[in-house]
């Protein structure tokens, strides 16, 4: 019979390049590089929650990994170490392979070392814990923004929530349109490269996984401003542009969350530099508003008109 | 009605005191003292696995700290920061509320600041990380065991599994013994004094979750050692002590699991400080064993004659 332990042998025990001691012990040793903060994050994925029981395994491994290497991002930070604990209800040695393959090929792709972790049975749910670092006093931080700073986002917004409205059958998607909202639902891709050259150009930032709203909302309550999105610039799949009045497709893009595209704001002075920075990190980046006095997130249309918006966000509990 | 981020704001967001950076911005921001390596672990907790469905949810808050606080004990380490990310099938603010108390009681009690987390809905379960610091160069690790040395355990070994055994109606425990060993079921105390002081003295240390022979075998295999385990002298309850041949006894005591005692190898010349150790963190230190050449664990009985033990512990898919 396979025991957790054999299974944590076989799946999750590389030898760890990176670290004093990895996979094994009671606990892992870890140091930052001089001068370097560490950065930690935490993220549990659920089934039937943040991706569908039937999700392929590889996709969930992925994904795991990914919304946490996401809040990374949005620090600026340089990822560097994970710790998996990976509750499942019986040890499925394909589901297993399957997963670890999807963690493993993007950890690698960021030079992450699994340092850590537990195997627990129980109802399919995934926590990951992420660290990386950042120079001393450097990290992006969702409290930074300033009244006059443009608002920018990366990539396009509202693909996930896209995807989950087709699958549910709400708005019909077809072709590249279906395929790129279905990809960035299930291996959403963390923008490390974007937060490391926001470092000391961005005043904040903070990671889209609420909601575009919602998010913004975040950096007003840190940052004590009020932000006001036009929501005409707001970027989303070609495919639902001419639909953007749609009701549906406005609230997957306003409100849809699961993006993990970086959200940021740049003093004026600073804004020349996107156009390199996107050049540089191969993604768009396009300004969506600007910070204000006061608080709160205000969306307009073209005709400066408010937009009702009902800035839930992806509440587990609402 | 109660959204997942106002649960989040009103149990779990404290001041972080001792990190540049706490709970609510993406990540956390910290900084091991100077000299020091991080110590990182973590563990999950799953209803109905670790801890019984109707549990006090103050005793859950505690149990979820105090087992991966007991990671970094087994480590010699000192605590300082922990992420909570914490499952519920529902936003029960009774039932978050004591979690909370018994989750921040313990942290305090160990200078522990929470630092992050995540709230998220499904089956109930709570995946803690802890990060602790110690000397650079001096973890106590699972691979420092050489044959001649003798092995140690803290406490009493057996009393959870006991416990456990009592709530089935496999054994009949009462009075003071019933409650010593519930107490240690529900509210584990991770031995961090004790890790402290075995810090350039014990040459290796484990902590006792997975059961005493499944542990001692944890040592061998990292250690590449034998261990020899005198039965007699595997302290218990007292209640249980005339009952030590009892089948149910033998297995609570040598792979009941979720003990959350030290078990160390000191080399012989160490051996002499035990007894001050002991009193200075005012914890029964009991010889069970040595350490041989060889592999894996014997158990033998007091006539010296090997004793049969399934040494599965702790196994959640056998």
């Amino acid at each position: 019979m396979t025991t957790e332990f054999e299974l944590i042998d076989r799946y999750f025990s590389r030898p760890a390049r990176d670290a004093t001691l990895g996979v094994g012990d009671d606990a892992a040793l870890v140091e930052p590089a001089p001068g370097h903060e560490l950065v930690v994050t935490t993220d549990t994925i659920v089934s039937g929650i943040h991706f569908l029981p039937d999700a392929e395994p590889r996709f969930v491994g992925h994904k795991a990994l990914a919304v946490n290497l996401s809040d990374l991002a949005a620090m600026g930070a340089r990822p560097r170490w994970a710790l998996l604990a990976i509750t499942v209800p019986k040890a499925d040695e394909a589901w297993l392979s399957a997963f670890a393959e999807g963690f493993y090929d993007l950890a690698r792709r960021h030079d992450v070392t699994l340092i850590g972790g537990d195997t627990t049975r129980g109802p399919l749910a995934i926590t990951v814990t992420a660290l990386g670092e950042v120079a001393s006093g450097c990290a992006l931080r969702r409290d930074g923004a300033r009244a006059g700073d443009e608002l920018w986002v990366s990539g396009q917004i509202g693909s996930a929530a896209l995807a989950l409205r087709h699958v549910r059958g709400d708005v019909r998607l077809k072709g590249n349109g279906l395929e790129a909202c279905m990809a960035r639902f299930e291996r959403p891709i963390p923008r490390i490269e974007l937060g490391k050259a926001l470092v000391n150009v961005a005043s904040s930032a903070i990671d889209v996984s609420d909601g575009l709203v919602a998010d913004a909302g975040h950096i007003c309550t840190s940052s004590d401003v009020g932000i006001e999105i036009s929501y005409a610039n707001v970027p989303s799949i070609s495919d639902v542009t001419h639909l953007k009045r749609d009701q549906l497709v406005r609230e997957a893009l306003l409100a849809g969350g699961d993006d993990y595209e970086l959200l940021f704001t740049v003093p004026a002075g600073e804004s020349l530099q996107m156009d390199s920075i996107s050049a540089r990190v191969g993604l768009a980046l396009t300004r969506i508003g600007c910070v204000v006095e006061g608080n709160g997130v205000r969306v307009v249309d073209e005709s400066g008109e408010e937009l009702a918006v009902d800035i839930g966000g992806y509440e587990h509990f609402a």
